[in-house]
């Protein structure tokens, strides 16, 4: 079995080290792993394996040799020095939304369109969290019944903010607990016993950038013209993103119907036993890959909507895990 | 000015001892006030003003002499009691949901619907905490631009469930920091860095009662037959109740044409600014009186669709404030 050069950058984020975790227990075919960061970051030694590597500072000269790029250092980064990856040879699987909505870019999930991968042109761009887990539910809805409107109010995590983020979370609950005043540092606003009404920036039309990456992310991914609202809401839970999902179909869905084209999807565990009150929830699912369906019931208020609620580890099928089911993708489809 | 007899059943509780606060900030006119609670919590001493008075058992018995009766011990109790205190001559303002659907019982927001209390039978029920916030929100644009449907999603404060379930919320999260598992008692799942999918019990539709709550009171409230379809959610939160609203109205309706009728209706502030990034958050507002609103824009998936992010204090305008502002109500109408 070929086995491949692989280099991660951001190597020392949260997401960069669930990559390399997930490379091995996926037994990924790592010939060489290249872990790059900032200058900030490089020195650090990470395990991979029985090997000890250490990382090295991220510039243009540092991709040659390597065979697949994992890029999570986030937007600025990535912007920066993918081209050059590009350029020396690499297959580059970016995590970030630089190039997500460029043509030339396939943005895929495999278990929804694997076939995007295709004719890549080098930079294969990884969903932006809360869309991976969500479009994972929707395909075999909207195979079976045809998805017409979305509105999605979402329960993200803050290890979606990074490292120094969970670490706010945890000091600013201490301080809240003994009577201190949280000052934010990381996130907008403290997080401690509190939600955060916005995720992102904000642009003209009032919705934050992380609300439309969902609405056009949505539709590429699904290769649908599904209008989809958002609002990304920042909830004080380490990890594992939910999302209250209302769905309106072109022909009225029953429960029941969504439960049979749900049960034994790709990627999907549906958990949805109203009698024992069991659903998904954050902390239950963190540290797992499915992704979780449960609270699916008919709109009340709609003779075509169904309610349905997602959550997964964002770390995982929000991150890591999908960018690494890419990679596996192309190699199963001799596209690398 | 005529002055009243005040009894209080559920007086220990937080929503009861919130009433008894709230009656003294806003001068309310009681003549003497009478706190009733279970054989449990009977004897305990409260302070009303300058007076201590002592926790009497609540039964049959307890109600004669008292003008108005705030109820607030669950439905159970109200559906054991509150038919004494309404035969001994109170008016009842109860907060349970044991009455509130009942037709000859008004369900009562004063900034929407004070003219409902009109020929009151000596009973009125307040609405469920997270209807009492929307409805207000609400009013003004269904008056305006004419409301035809309306998806919600919830983050709703352990506060809702009263004294033990936030004690539950801090224990827990004690224990989460320092690496102990924790054990629900109060709340049905685990509530610290977590959400819980679901409030209440679940219904034959899938639903939840404490979602049904909203999809009928609204209707109810707004005396308008407005499609609504809830998803209630437990956030670890103590106090404030938040909801991402989908708007559907008969016209398409600009963010700044919403803004315009928001901005000074009764009750409601606005607080919507993306530049300042200034939008309400639970731990902001906790202990105001207020409905407040933000994140209005229009809905991207629908060409008369808005959204809108509504956040009170679940124990004020959800619970204790608004009781007495329908006692304010009654006596500014001379309907008591």
């Amino acid at each position: 079995m070929k086995k491949y050069v692989v280099g991660i950058l951001g190597a020392t984020g949260l997401v960069g080290r669930e990559i390399i975790n997930t490379l091995q227990a996926r037994n990924f075919p790592v010939e060489k792993l290249i872990p790059l960061a900032s200058a900030r970051s490089a020195g650090t030694v990470q395990t991979f394996g029985d090997q000890s590597v250490t990382v090295q500072q991220a510039n243009a000269e540092s991709f040659k040799g390597i065979d697949i790029l994992f890029a999570s250092a986030g937007g600025s980064i990535s912007r920066d020095l993918v081209p050059d990856a590009v350029k020396a040879g690499c297959v580059v699987i970016d995590n970030t939304s630089a190039f997500r909505m460029q043509d030339n870019v396939p943005l895929v999930v495999p278990e929804v369109n694997a076939h995007a991968l295709k004719n890549h042109q080098g930079l294969i761009a990884n969903p932006n969290c809360s869309t991976a887990q969500l479009v994972v539910a929707l395909k075999p809805l909207h195979d079976a019944f045809t998805i017409k409107r979305l509105v999605v109010s979402t329960y993200q995590a803050v290890s979606g903010a990074g490292n120094k983020a969970v670490e706010e979370l945890y000091m600013q609950t201490e301080q809240a607990l003994s009577g201190q005043q949280a000052q934010p540092q990381v996130l907008p606003l403290p997080i401690a016993f509190n939600v955060i009404p916005f995720i992102g920036s904000f642009l003209e039309n009032g919705y934050t950038d992380e609300e439309m990456k969902m609405t056009h992310e949505v539709r590429k991914i699904m290769e649908a013209e599904i209008p989809t609202c958002a609002t990304c809401i920042r909830v004080p839970v380490a990890n594992g993103h939910s999302e209250s999902v209302n769905i309106e179909f072109a022909q009225p869905v029953t429960a029941e119907q969504a439960r049979e084209v749900l049960a034994g999807a790709p990627g999907l565990v549906l958990r949805d036993d109203p009698q024992l009150r069991y659903f998904p929830y954050p902390q239950e699912i963190s540290g797992t890959d499915p992704v979780y369906v449960g609270r699916i019931r008919r709109d009340v208020s709609h003779p075509c909507g169904l309610n349905i609620w997602v959550v997964a580890d964002n770390l995982r099928k929000g991150a890591a895990l999908n960018a690494i089911q890419i990679a596996e993708s192309l190699v199963a489809q001799n596209l690398i």
